[in-house]
C-alpha cells in the first residue's frame, strides 16, 4: 500500500504576476505569499510569462528571487518562465530565467513551469535546460521539477508520448492552457464562450494517470460578472468548471485570484457527505469482508475491489491533505468523521 | 460481400460470480447457464475475478470446470480470470487459471477474459499465456480467444496500439471497465454519478472497428432504485446507458443481472421500426438503382453508397441474430418484415 | 507576423455531382460554377465519387474537364475522385481519374480530394499517385494539392500520424465523412440521429492545427424538413452543426446545396458583433500596452498575449476574406468597422 503522505497535492495552481506597474511591483506576489488557510494555494506560481508585462520581466525575476525566501509558504513554489516551441528567442529567455532561479533560490523553489511547449522533443529540451541548471549550480539530479502548460496543438498531439517520457523524468504536472490553445486551433466564441475541450481534459486526466503525473485544469478568466447594475465575483461559473475538472479526475485547478483558490481548494477536497458516504461504505465492506463475500450489495450498489478503490481514493486524499494542511481538514470535517477516516483499514484483502 | 453469418455477436457480456457464499456456491453461474430466450446472453462470463470473493476463487474455478460442460448454452463462454499489469502475483494466478481452464474444458469455452491489462506489452504477455496453454494441451493455435478489460490509464493510452495488435491476433473483444478506470484516474462522484467517459467510448468503438474487434460497454451497478418507499429494478437508467453505447457503435453491453441481459439483447437488436425504415430505404434505393441515379432523395434524405451502408448494417445484424437466435428474431419481428429483411438484395452496385 | 493573405480559406467545401441523369447532365456542376456572392463556395468539389451514379462516372469526368475551364470561378476547384483503402479496383479508378484531371485541366484545378483512405500508408499512396501525375504531365512538384476524407476507423486511428505527414507534404485539408464513418463503426440512429462524434471533431481540429492543415466538417443531409403540411429547407439544424464546428476551430463546413453554402460562408466569417468586440478589445489593449501593463482587465476579462491571439484571429480571418472576396466583407460589415479592422496594429509586443 502506498503511503498516503506520498500523494503529491496540487488542488490549486495559483499564478501571480511577478511584477505589476504599481508602486509596490510585487503586490500580487506578496499577497499570494502571505495567504493563509483555504486562501493559500497548494502551488504558488510566480508568473514571469503572460501575467507580467514585457517591460517588467526583469523586475519580476528580481521580485521572485528577493521575496520568495522571505516567507515560510505552506505550499510549493513553481515559477513560470518564458518559452515557445516555435521561437528560439523565448527559449533563450526561459533558459536564462531558469538558470537565475536555480542559482539564486534553488533551495526555495520546488520546480519551474514551462509554457507553450510543442511536441515531445521540445519538452525534452526544456527538461534538459533544467538539468543543466541543476548541474551548474550543484543541485542533485531531479531536485528541481518541471511542469508544462499544454496549450499548443503539437503538445496535445504528443500528449501520450510526453506523459510516457514523464513517467521516468522530472516532469511532474501537465496543466491545460485553454486560451492559447483556442487561438492555435482557431476556436470561436459565438456568444456562449469557448468550447470546453472535453476530449482534451479526458485525455489529460488519462495520460497523467498513466504516467504518474498531476493533471491540472486551465484558468477561468471571467473573474467578474455584471448584472442589474452590480459587478460581483463570478463564483458559480468558476465552481462549475472546477467541479467538472474534479469529476474527470484532474488533480487540481488553475486559480487567478484568492477567491478562486478558496473554491478550488474546497472542491478538490472530498465534501463531508462524500467522506461520510465512502467511510461508511468501507466500514460496511470491511464487515462483509470478515464474512467472506467477494461482491456485496450496499445500499443497492454492488461493491467489489474496483468499487472499493474509488471509496479508498476519497479517504486517501483526505489523509494527504490532513498531512499537509491539518488546519483545512480540521475546519472542514467534524472530529468524529475525520477520526474514522484516519483510522480506517484501507486494504481490500 | 461478407457472409452475414460471419458477424461475431456479443450484444450481451454477462458476468456471473463463479462462486458465492450460499449453500449452492454455483447458484448464479447455474442460473445464467440455464437462461433462455432474451434472458440468455450472447456471451456468458463465469467470473473468477472481482465477482468472486478471494477465499472462494478455488471453488469458483472448480464450479466453472464442473458446470459449464453440463449445459448446451446457446451463446459463447468466456471465463474471466485474475490479472494485474502491475502485480506479478495476480498474473501468476491468471496463468494457472487459464492453464486449468484450457486443460479441463478447452473444448467448452470460446475464450478467456483478462482484466486490468496495462500497455501493449502486457496484452501481448496475456496473449502469450493463452498460446502456451493451447500448445501445452494440444489445441490449435488461435482456438482460444482472448478478450481484455480496458480499465487502466495505460490500456487506454495504448488503445490504438493494442487494437492494431489485435487485428492479427487472438484478441477478440475490448470491454470497458469504468469502476477501476475511475479509481485509476481519480474520477469523482459529486452527486451525479461518475463521468461517462464519452471520449474513451468513442475511441473504443473506433479502434475496435479499425482492428476488426468487438467493443463492449461497462457494467452498470446501480441495479436497484428506491423511491416513495419502494425498491425496484432501475430499468430506465440502464437502458439509457445501453442506448448511448449502441449509438456510438459499441457492439454490446455488460450485464450483471438477467433483466439487464433482456434489455441489452433487445437494444443491440434493431427495433422493428428501424428495420422497417431501413428495409424500406433499401427497397426504394434498389428501385432507384435500376433507374440509374447515383444519389437519390428518399423522404428528404440523400442516399448514396455511404448512407446505404448504414441501412445495410441494420439488415445484416438482424440476419446474424436470426442465424444464431431465431427464437429472438421470430419473437421480435412480424413474419412479413423478417422475410423482407432476409431476402433483400444488399449490394450497392 | 504572418501575412494575412497567406491564410488558406475553406469556409465552404461544396460538393456537386459531376453528372446526373437529367437532360443537362452537368446541371448541378454548372449551377455551382455560376454561383456568386455568398452562394459561391470557397472550394467547389466536382464529385466523381458517391454523388455521381456508377454508370455516369465517365460522363462526370468529361463534364468536369469540359466545364471547369469555361468559368472564372472565384474560389478553388478540388474534384473528388474514387478510392478505397480496402479495394484495389477503386484505387485504380482513382489513379486514372487523377491522371486525366491533371493531364487535361491541371492548370484549372487546385487539388484533388481522395475519399475512404485508411491508415497513413494509404494516404502516402494517394499522395504518390498525385506526384506521379504531376511528373507525367510536367507540373512542378507540389502544385496539385491533396485533401482526404476521414471516414474510416483506420484513418481516425492514424489521424495524428497522417497530419504529421501532412505538415511537410501536399496534404492540405482533412474533411470528416460521418456517413461512411458511422457505417464502419456500426453507429446507430435510435430516433435522434447519428452521434455527433465530438471526440473526433476535437481531434480533427487539433491535428490539423498541429500539422498546418485545414479541418472541415461533414455533410448534413437532412436538407428538408416537413412540418404541418409544409416541406421546407432545414436551415436551423444545419446552422447548429456549422456553429458547433466553428466553435471547436474547424476552418469550414461541407455544403451540399447553395443555401447551405450561404450559411456556412456566413458562419465561418466573424459576425459584425464579434468583429466589433475584438477590434474594440485590441484597440483597448493597444492603449494599455502603451501604458506598460502586461495583463489588463477589459470589461471584466483579463487580457494577456494568449487572449490577444484569439482577438487577432478574428481580425486576420476578416482580412483574409476581404483579400479574396471583398464583395462579402463589404456586404457584411459597415465601412467604419471594416476600416478599423484593416488598419489595426496586430502585434502583441
Amino acid at each position: 500500500m502506498t503511503d498516503d503522505t506520498d500523494i503529491r497535492l496540487c488542488r490549486t495552481f495559483q499564478t501571480a504576476p511577478a511584477a505589476v506597474p504599481k508602486e509596490e511591483t510585487a503586490k500580487y506576489l506578496l499577497s499570494a505569499l502571505e495567504a493563509e488557510g483555504f486562501q493559500a494555494p497548494d502551488w504558488l506560481v510566480p508568473d514571469l510569462e503572460d501575467g507580467t508585462a514585457p517591460n517588467m520581466k526583469a523586475e519580476g525575476l528580481e521580485n521572485t528571487i528577493d521575496r520568495v525566501p522571505e516567507y515560510e509558504f505552506p505550499g510549493e513554489i513553481h515559477p513560470r518562465v518564458e518559452w515557445a516551441y516555435d521561437d528560439e528567442t523565448y527559449r533563450e529567455k526561459g533558459r536564462k530565467q531558469i538558470d537565475r532561479l536555480v542559482a539564486e533560490i534553488g533551495d526555495e523553489i520546488d520546480g519551474v513551469v514551462v509554457p507553450k511547449v510543442g511536441r515531445l522533443e521540445d519538452v525534452e529540451r526544456a527538461a534538459g535546460v533544467v538539468a543543466e541548471a541543476e548541474r551548474e549550480h550543484g543541485y542533485a539530479d531531479g531536485s528541481i521539477d518541471l511542469s508544462i502548460i499544454v496549450e499548443t496543438g503539437r503538445a496535445r498531439s504528443d500528449l501520450r508520448e510526453i506523459a510516457k517520457f514523464g513517467a521516468d523524468s522530472r516532469l511532474t504536472a501537465m496543466i491545460f492552457g485553454p486560451v492559447d490553445y483556442a487561438a492555435e486551433l482557431g476556436g470561436r466564441d459565438l456568444g456562449e464562450g469557448m468550447p470546453r475541450w472535453d476530449g482534451l481534459l479526458e485525455a489529460l486526466s488519462n495520460e497523467a494517470s498513466a504516467g504518474g503525473l498531476l493533471a491540472i485544469g486551465g484558468p477561468f478568466d471571467d473573474l467578474f460578472k455584471e448584472r442589474a447594475g452590480l459587478t460581483y465575483y463570478n463564483a458559480d461559473a468558476y465552481a462549475d468548471q472546477v467541479e467538472r475538472e474534479a469529476q474527470v479526475g484532474l488533480d487540481g485547478s488553475w486559480s487567478l485570484y484568492p477567491k478562486q483558490t478558496i473554491q478550488a481548494n474546497t472542491i478538490h477536497m472530498p465534501t463531508p457527505e462524500e467522506l461520510e458516504r465512502d467511510v461508511h461504505k468501507i466500514e460496511r465492506f470491511n464487515e462483509a469482508k470478515r464474512e467472506g463475500t467477494g461482491a456485496v450489495t450496499i445500499d443497492g450498489q454492488m461493491v467489489d475491489e474496483a468499487t472499493f478503490k474509488n471509496f479508498r481514493n476519497t479517504v486517501r486524499t483526505v489523509r494527504a491533505i490532513h498531512d499537509r494542511r491539518p488546519d483545512q481538514t480540521d475546519e472542514r470535517y467534524d472530529d468524529g468523521l475525520l477520526g474514522r477516516a484516519l483510522e480506517l483499514e484501507l486494504s481490500y484483502r
